[in-house]
């Protein structure tokens, strides 16, 4: 069709007179271009509509004053949408970060005088001058509560049965909700979205119902003590309110395509909140989720991040003026020979990756195909109870797993009396008589490896369990712990070896008269890098992420080492990551843009039908009646025919698509006068006068694609397939000599 | 040609038998897959060779262990080359830091006890108490050295002179250098690398000539106190770096779409250490030079860049373990009401990026055209004379321009007196009795202001005659100069505002009570952003470069705003950045992919040979000799050739290189026996036996592509570009019904 016939016309101009009403049905499918549900866009046309709509309104911008405004609000919606997407998305990430942080101190306590206070803010109100981390005057547990002081067995045991009995509540609601009200809540999501990303319609999975129970479901399994975190459906989150806005604007509501650019810059958002990261949101966009990404997207996506990032630190959730919890800054430099214990992180994280995938998804399979899959409320359930009971008595298991990784990668400071700083340390006189935080481990430090290397296994284990079940469930923060655990264990390890033989060859230089020249902060950090880079294999954007937490520029060798390692360690067990692993494991159509293909196959292998079928069914340009169209229609499933000048001769004219020849023929036969089942359809503009006999003819020219993707049978399949990638292609006709 | 029928012997196993020639010119063609010097090279092509030569390595691989070790070898190559690449950027980095800065230094005076020092680093040696950053007792000016310690006006006037000389002298070596040597070793390289990574050949723009020329004149051009600044030129360095890397390597020497992706590796490895920053650089590569630009290719730029950071830093050229000289930290956050100046410095930074581009070109097109163009050595020496002249009196314009930058980033503090924080100010008991460099400016903020007010008018100017001259000079500096002096001098602007009026009710709550609310260093970073922004059109690689310099996330949206208020500006008065208009007008062919076409033609408008013209010149498969071809390849001058079933079905069958043909042909003219003018050519698999009469037929079927790309000549135009641009074709061919 020549496109610029089609005028912009509303949707209300409905059948007029008979010729009319295959314009406006035509325009309809263009205007809306709307796919069914589990079906893939078509980019190509839906870029070329796009860049038609653009020109109809910079042609009519020079008419009138309102056009011109009008023109102007288009050029300008895109920016707009994003800034609302980060807005929202800053606000939604700060209520959740409050909510879950609130819920799960409740676990544990409350603030009677205040109840709607945390832990932490309600210790800051409190005079205490002896104030720890661990606890203040404020802060009642649940038995202090019930007005029990002492400390002995049956207040542990009280406090205990509360804290599941909370755990089992919150976890309870969240799968019911997800269960009625919005089944597309449960999960990361980051799987679902990047397919949505590569063009796949799913409907409702970033629908507003998905939103509210996503968001306020993630809370209540983040403070369930799940195993799980919030970062990854905040991507979903932030989608989601992407999704909302781009429908305030026709320009993405009404194109998937362009909708999916709005899309991209939500995801981004998502992460930039999640981890305090803009830059590292859009790098996680770019290499992680999104599938087209044109540079002015990106700029856009930049944006919307740090619109987001801003919105939340003015929320300031935690405090401390940063986005996460999780934000350091280390002041101590790195070592040459520290290399050798990164590059071990890195092994650990590439097999601790390789482990967790293979097991989840062997779980998540079992789920699928036997009955289990049929009670996931019970499992959920079974889970969390399992969870909490396991994970009250050790205390870097009890509390929020955020919290525990920001305990670990702290460095030790001489006002530090945890268990993890109790090294048997002379006090230092330069330090006004503080502890010096270097020296060998005491019974606290003991006993917190101790407790740390079974809080690694126990999460390790049941985060394999937990990812997949029907709640809101992020990877990001599991795998992060197990490595920030990891890493925090080694680490003190390589520390106790270079006090205790500081002139061992490897610490020479660096820690020789008894310096301090390890810290086990950083050995924790890299550590979470190289676990989360082995189960997403994501690269650049988790050392960008990395190092936005650290705010320093000079620790980026180490964590990236350590993630260069773990990707090729995991690399060699299998290659997907967990996200495509999951897609695959659901059946997405999604065609990595990251894959290398080995074929050796030509077009003509595997193009339908193959060689010895029956012939590829076609249309002939004009020579069918509506009648054989229809039996056709009905007897194949194909998307779409190609047009033919004749059979015999089997000169490609054009490509029709199903969905638009059914409409049109029905549409016809409803309001056309006088086509019958035996009048003829042309494909042609040169159509016989009425001076023949027989039925009036059906036009059909103007839905012809007449510039269909051809190939011919010898082009390579690599070719093919990265047509298909880089364009984006619905389907691509195979020709042979014309 | 059905590729798996290629195997990849060595070029040495030249001519054997008739049937072989074709064979192996054919492979040779294949392997070296040399193109032409300004030609365009085939994306597709090139890729699909390497596909097929990474097959062979991985089948083979499996044959003998060492096969293995070689495929093991080819696999890791591309990360040994960039690791190669990212240190030998480092290295020249860190060689052309020191020299430029010592040289720059030996203008105005000398280190006698150690020559090879420069200012700074004499300085420290030097026992001064009384050391300011201007001058100490070890360091001499050239009027010293000879004795004349007295400070008058003939020792200003011999400075002056000597000044001037020195100038003059590096210019003029720099100049004769490049002109002799290597005359692509000017400029500032980045809009050729543009046009080269987006698939464009310049014999010797990246050869060793040119690769040493730079750097030596680089260092000479930046000491003669020219208003340019050598981190374009890094990045040049740096993809020259590359080039050579690449040829160690055959995978990426042989095959120029591979090596791109070495280059775009390089030049973000050339930002990284022209700005030490190495997320900027690998932004920069994506944003602004790249054109292919995979994954894979990312994560190896983000080694790349890192690994050339981590070496420039064990250099430290600097001595203050930064990569580059105007790293600044700030302690103090910015208002709201701040981002009113802030957008205000965006619009300055997009009107002198206008005028700037709009001036610079006017003066390149007029040196193209007059007789100015053939004495580049005296142009260069006349700028020379009039920078360094208009430049001596003023102190800010006689320093190094880095310097000049760092001095405008950095805050006051209360040890700083210089004249930029002189102040009228009480001196502050809290401080140890230190001046608080906040009150009203003193005389030395108001002379300050003056000088800097005229280096403003100054560097403008005469960065539009030096931009383009034969000596290699880049941009961003002397960009972000002009922006930082004008963000200095608004900044200082509004805090003197601020300090007279605190009450006023712009600055009501955050100067309330005489606060210090405002950081004229943190002015003139956003000035800096802006104007370079204004001038390249850069963003996103903008803002992170400076977000790196700077070290802090907080100060990214009054850069984000200042720098989109820039680029908005400047499209106002036209699209191009000064790279995109510095390829136009030498006349580069490249497509960008960031322009938006507004086309409403269909291919059939565009094509050749146009309606009405004489039909397209093509191949019969099998019905045309060897004299027809080689009176068809005199007659015309196109690429290629379809070939086609018979001249009157025209049905396609495939597309033939003239480079091909023609070296085909003239191979079997010289060594296979028994073809004469009228053998007939075949490009069918079915050839006739020789039972028929007449000379012996020439096979030629290997050598069809027998799968181009085609698209129908009802195709939009959008659709054809998005082909090329994505694919990256060299030609497409349009059929109308086969």
């Amino acid at each position: 069709m020549s496109q610029d016939d089609i005028s912009l016309q509303p949707f209300l101009n409905s059948c007029e007179s008979s010729t009319n009403i295959l314009d406006s049905s035509e325009e309809t499918m263009l205007e809306f271009g709307q796919y069914d549900d589990f079906h893939t866009i078509d980019w190509v046309r839906d870029i070329s509509r796009d860049r038609l709509r653009h020109k109809q309104i910079s042609r009519k911008s020079k008419e009138s004053c309102w056009d011109l405004i009008k023109g102007t609000h288009d050029a300008w919606s895109g920016w707009l949408c994003v800034l609302f997407v980060g807005m929202a998305a800053g606000l939604f990430a700060g209520i959740v970060d409050i909510g879950a942080s609130w819920m799960s101190d409740l676990k544990e306590g409350i603030c009677p005088e205040a109840f709607w206070l945390n832990k932490e803010q309600c210790c800051w109100g409190s005079n205490d001058t002896t104030f720890d981390d661990r606890s203040c005057s404020q802060w009642l547990t649940w038995s202090q509560l019930f007005g029990i002081h002492s400390e002995n067995a049956g207040t542990y045991i009280l406090d205990y049965i509360i804290y599941v009995l909370w755990a089992l509540s919150f976890s309870m609601i969240a799968v019911f909700l997800v269960r009625t009200l919005a089944p597309y809540a449960c999960g990361s999501g980051i799987p679902e979205i990047k397919t949505i990303l590569s063009g796949f319609i799913i409907r409702g999975y970033l629908g507003k119902w998905t939103l509210i129970i996503k968001s306020v479901c993630m809370m209540l399994a983040v403070s369930a003590g799940l195993s799980l975190g919030k970062e990854g459906p905040l991507v979903h989150v932030a989608c989601c309110i992407g999704n909302f806005f781009s429908y305030l604007f026709p320009k993405y509501g009404r194109n998937e395509a362009k909708k999916r650019e709005i899309l991209s810059a939500a995801s981004a958002a998502g992460v930039s909140v999640a981890f305090g990261a803009p830059i590292g949101g859009v790098l996680f966009s770019l290499e992680e989720v999104s599938y087209y990404f044109p540079l002015k997207t990106m700029w856009r996506s930049f944006f919307c991040a740090l619109v987001a990032a801003f919105i939340l630190r003015s929320i300031n959730p935690f405090g401390n003026s940063h986005l996460v919890k999780f934000y350091v800054e280390y002041n101590t430099p790195w070592f040459f020979f520290e290399l050798l214990p990164f590059i071990l992180l890195g092994v650990f994280g590439g097999l601790y990756g390789a482990f967790f995938n293979k097991f989840n998804l062997k779980w998540c399979r079992f789920r699928k195909k036997s009955r289990m899959g049929l009670f996931p409320i019970a499992e959920v359930m079974i889970v969390t109870f399992v969870t909490a009971l396991l994970a009250f008595p050790n205390p870097y298991t009890r509390e929020n797993t955020s919290i525990l990784i920001q305990r670990l990668f702290k460095d030790c400071g001489p006002v530090d009396d945890s268990d993890l700083c109790d090294y048997n340390a002379t006090y230092a006189p330069n330090l006004n008589n503080r502890r010096n935080p270097y020296g060998e481990a005491g019974t606290g430090v003991q006993n917190a490896m101790w407790q740390l290397f079974l809080a690694l296994i126990l999460k390790g284990i049941l985060t394999i369990f937990t990812f997949g079940m029907k709640v809101p469930a992020g990877l990001f923060i599991p795998s992060m712990a197990v490595g920030a655990i990891a890493g925090r264990l080694i680490g003190t390890g390589v520390e106790q070896l270079a006090y205790n033989f500081p002139d061992w060859i490897l610490f020479d230089e660096a820690c020789a008269g008894g310096q301090r020249c390890v810290t086990p902060g950083l050995y924790a950090m890299v550590g979470a890098a190289a676990a989360l880079g082995g189960v997403t294999r994501m690269t650049v954007s988790l050392v960008v992420i990395m190092f936005e937490l650290t705010g320093g520029l000079q620790y980026i060798i180490p964590i990236m080492a350590a993630v260069m390692t773990s990707k090729w360690v995991g690399d060699a067990f299998g290659k997907e990551g967990i996200y495509d692993a999951h897609i695959h494991l659901n059946g997405y159509p999604f065609l990595d843009a990251k894959e290398e293909f080995k074929h050796t196959t030509i077009a003509a292998d595997i193009m339908r039908p193959r060689r010895g079928d029956p012939p590829l069914v076609v249309i002939e340009q004009d020579n069918m009646t509506v009648e054989e169209l229809e039996t056709l229609l009905q007897e194949d499933d194909y998307n779409g025919f190609p047009v033919v000048v004749s059979k015999e001769t089997q000169l490609l004219v054009g490509f029709v698509l199903r969905r638009d020849l059914s409409h049109a023929l029905d549409e016809a036969r409803k309001a056309q006068d006088g086509v019958v089942s035996n009048s003829r359809v042309y494909f042609t503009t040169h159509v016989p006068g009425p001076l023949d006999v027989g039925p009036k003819p059906l036009k059909l020219k103007k839905m012809l694609d007449q510039s269909p993707f051809t190939i011919t049978d010898q082009t390579p399949m690599e070719v093919v397939i990265d047509m298909f990638r880089k364009l984006g292609l619905r389907q691509c006709l195979v020709t042979h000599k014309g």
